[in-house]
């Protein structure tokens, strides 16, 4: 028997102990996918109590708590910070096999030093400690704790970038962190504040928006001061991924409609939302970013929850019908395009692991290693079960080898454990093929393997090494 | 080597077996949804042989025969009760890594104290041995040997639940036995059939039915009939999950069509089971009962047997397009509705676990614990994997906690053994988790937590122990 | 832990190792599934060198080579031979935990004696020492070494099999080579050279076509052919499982739109391809041959490249909407048309599996041991994840003591490794379940159960053995 989440948590074997311990722990976290507020970085903020940080924007945390009938009023209502965090505290026990269970206690233990597991009878006395912490430490520290090299936070298109330029100018933040581009908004043609959105973008830009061209001219201006601002990806979500025959006039009319405040039909919102796919992946091609592709969502399920609350709150669910059959023509518009970038495909339905894959695989060559990446498990994905199953998806069907691993998409600065939790994972799958003969015990092979998927690949896929050189060169 | 099936039997750590030992195996049996006959246990029926019990009714053995290449002479034919049974007794053990191998040998282990493997030589001798216990022993003894605390029934809303007066009544039966609503005939308009049992519903209600609020009026007073019966819940079954805007003009169309005979349109059929199942779900909620959903099934799939032996003989299979993504709208419905009970969703493709438990936790909420379960592994996932792989997607995005847990679906008083089943799998599972260090190894909180979901948490779900005040207090 | 790929690979259990080294490894192999060349065996085929074996028409190593990096010159492209095979080994150990390390590493150990993995260091000594042995080997030497006791190839209906009639002439070889009847081209109608083709098969056969019924008429002339030479088996592909109800009408509108060089309707192709598949259906089942159905795939992703390449060349991937749900209705009508045939079905979507186990339950019968069998893990399924996903699958719910077993699906001789690779994947599984208790230690039983898996229940359900007889005869 293993004791509770002790040094060797998840390592199951001897080869996963040395790896992880060796080769694994050590290596620098770039977190090239992350909703952390730049603002929080530039200012350095502090943090008043853990509540804040734990339970002030985690709808993972949220949805756990109605799981455990907690009531509304100490999730997201106006019960104080401490009784939130009692509240938090006595459904965790509940929460065996879950990843909140493993993440909360991953975080309790590396920043507070707290071993126990938290439960309703010691919650006052943790809340205490941690806070007494959390009144020495800012945001920089647990970046700098968790041996962070460098962060993408996610940013509109309209965004002026000014806390990414403070935090640039400030020489005693050496971490990058680096904008991505997120367009979404201009994407997502079906949205409300669609056409507000596009207003704001034509004032920015300066350029009058009249069809789906002066639109991507507009996004193209983005990209390029995105670009001036050290910028290396995109990130684009789909509810589902679509895919339409390229028909700008169709396109046309349904950002027509949009615009006067109509709906668009089907065919024409497609038409629509495919044609800026195809033109962002273009431009991303001529920068040299990475793009990302995050579908498989159904949003907002509970409409009056979504009306009190607004979206983000934990009322999103798995879409089963994801459109995954859709990213093969998609890339392949994006190749017959001369714009088929670097990319990421994430799928939030589990199902779609193995022909996600196999589409990836169509679309590798150019000569570069690992091109087109099937992201690391996503979300409701983001679990153990999750990652072993995409990590055996890849191994089988991709390259494990080139994959550029680990990513938090998380709002807090206590999400880096995630990568331990990842690399753990990675460790104990690579210990079982090895112990079991599937693998040779080659130790410097598999320190290059696994050092490659904790920092090096990604650091070469999305060229932070040469983001540091142009730098330097300034 | 373990020995086979012995008493620590799938509980493959130290920690699995004191959990089963100790906190799982003596809690008694809440099987609160299954396809006993309230008649066999008024009557205290008795049983003639075995084959009777075993293979009178039972699909599952008849489709395994006909896999084995059993003429169908000695499955559903006129071949005498031994012969059939030496008919399984020879593909038995062809069914290695099927749930009928272990669910066969924990029946006969228990009920008949027969511990070697049944095959084509002993198979005689068994049969004999069997059926000389069997000539002991009445449905209730059966469900006693059990230590069965209480069960529901399945039941059409035109039933006179006469049966269960008959054994509420009877001062020698202590086992709460109380009925479920089913109204599925009333709600699948496209079924042969539909329009008679319309018919009959109107008959018994005393109820004219023109239209589609009629229908509802009328299950209300069957409702209110069977909530004077203690009926404690419901269950629909959908053979996909369907879902359209509420449209009660275009329910009355189907209603019309298809009470003069006539096929409706797949959108007015959809509007009127959509209808049918909110109004339902809002009577639910006002009774307090919970409601069942089982849906993603392929029925009848082989016609010409379907002619000669009718349903439920074998002959279906899951639905891989069941509508999962439909049951967000629903639920949202019910919602809007002010009508969303406690419920559980059962799908029969796995591919759904993730989808449904996080399509459940958008609805959780008003200081219900686990308000919206997802139903354990169902008929075709009723065994080892599908049972580990509900738990798992459960613990990951759901609270496993919380769990209602298990429940036999099965026509035979021997299938209680399923609930033992279960409790090893889980035990195997929680067992794993804690000897790896994934949760403390807390004695007490593990107790907790086994025997809430062997039976506190369904008891507390659908209010047996409430039933049970009601019941003293008359 | 077990050193690398050594005799006990996989075996991890006692009960494996002796089941695997007693009662599977001696098993003779029948590969009843693959793409090898009757003229590579007539003409009795030497190797220049492994790269030719190895990389000539292996798009599995060509996708994983793209995946690295490799550029596509040596790939498919002029590099030479010694070159490939270098470019080969440098990606190799990027491949950790996909089957294509195994195979290859099994391929090199049992053909040629080397035991070290191979690496960008060691690559060309390795590749002199593969060629060095190669140059005393032949393609019926391969054969041989792997103990092969028949094959079926996969051939066009307008093949005039004189390959297989000169190894059937030939004494000195005593391994079965019997075609395989596979009419993909005429029946996917909206295929490219579709025209053409069935001009062709009218040429041959001396038949007007002018509807759909003289399509039939002349497949069933090249059907008595094959049967004439010894065929056992047919096989049918299809990207997705169509089903349409009969409607020869529809059929023949399909079939003269697509002779004029025009492109059908979906429905009235679907109708087309559906007739087809019936009527050949009852003609198999009058020859009592064995009918594969391969689906579920999303063929040549990459345009640029398909019209560099051609089909076949890496870049198909698995499609999410493989149509399994309509498996159930043509399966029935196949057997309202009397003409049910013994058959195997695979579906490219490993989320098919309980969909598809479940729907061949509901055609078992006619006192025909596992009549509808559903095939191993195939192409991006032909992994150890893969396979034993499909052997739980059918283990759950349908019979795995009947199954049928491996095949190869391959172009090259040294892929009889892949038997093995499966044969150790069974054992280890029927292993953890008899070391678990799950089944009884019954040696005579289970080195039953696994000879027939690997040889007797593929003989018998294709008929080999009576086919061999018939030979005799003559």
């Amino acid at each position: 028997m293993k004791s509770f989440m002790n040094q060797d948590f998840l390592l199951t074997t001897k080869t996963a102990k040395w790896l992880y311990h060796e080769a694994a722990e050590q290596m620098p976290i770039i977190d090239y996918h992350c909703h952390i507020s730049p603002q929080e970085i530039a200012e350095n903020r502090t943090f008043e109590n853990i509540s804040d940080l734990w339970l002030g924007g985690d709808h993972y945390k949220w949805r756990q708590m109605r799981f455990g009938g907690i009531p509304e009023e100490r999730i997201t209502g106006n019960a104080g910070p401490r009784e939130k965090f009692r509240a938090y505290a006595s459904v965790l026990p509940q929460l065996i096999g879950n990843p909140l269970y493993h993440w909360s206690h991953l975080e309790l233990q590396r920043v507070f030093g707290i071993q126990e597991p938290l439960t309703e009878e010691n919650a006052d006395e943790i809340y205490d400690r941690c806070n007494e912490i959390l009144s020495h430490c800012t945001a920089r520290d647990l970046m700098r704790k968790f041996h962070v090299h460098a962060v993408c936070t996610t940013d509109d298109p309209c965004d002026d970038l000014h806390w990414h330029e403070a935090i640039r100018k400030d020489d005693s933040m050496e971490i990058q962190v680096l904008p991505a581009f997120r367009p979404d908004k201009a994407v997502q043609i079906e949205k409300e504040g669609f056409a507000a959105y596009i207003r704001r973008l034509s004032e920015i830009t300066g350029r009058l928006i009249r069809c789906t061209e002066d639109v991507i001219a507009s996004l193209y201006d983005r990209i390029e001061f995105f670009a001036d601002h050290g910028c290396l990806c995109a990130d684009h979500g789909l509810d589902h991924c679509m895919y339409a025959e390229p028909d700008m006039a169709a396109a046309d009319r349904a950002l027509q409609t949009a615009l006067k405040g109509g709906v668009p039909s089907r065919e024409t919102a497609d038409a629509y939302m495919t044609a800026l796919t195809i033109a962002c992946a273009k431009k991303y091609t001529e920068k040299n970013w990475v793009m990302q592709i995050h579908f498989g969502c159904l949003r907002n399920n509970n409409k009056p929850q979504f009306q009190k609350l607004g979206p983000d709150t934990g009322y999103d669910s798995v879409n089963s019908s994801s459109g995954v059959e859709n990213t093969a023509p998609l890339l392949n518009a994006f190749l017959e395009n001369d714009g088929l970038p670097k990319m990421i495909l994430y799928s939030l339905n589990p199902c779609d692991n193995t022909a996600l894959v196999t589409i990836a695989g169509c679309f590798q060559g150019g000569g570069i290693a690992g091109r087109i990446q099937h992201g690391s498990g996503w979300w409701f994905n983001d679990n153990r079960t999750g990652m072993r199953s995409q990590l055996t998806s890849l191994a089988n069907n991709g390259m494990l080898g080139n994959f550029v691993g680990m990513l938090t998409d998380s709002r807090s600065f206590l999400s880096y454990t995630r990568h331990e939790y990842f690399r753990r994972i990675l460790c104990e799958l690579i210990g079982e093929w090895v112990e079991s003969g599937q693998y040779p015990e080659d130790r410097k092979r598999l320190t290059e393997i696994v050092q490659n998927i904790c920092f090096h690949n990604t650091n070469e896929f999305f060229g932070f090494g040469i983001q540091e050189e142009k730098e330097q060169k300034k």
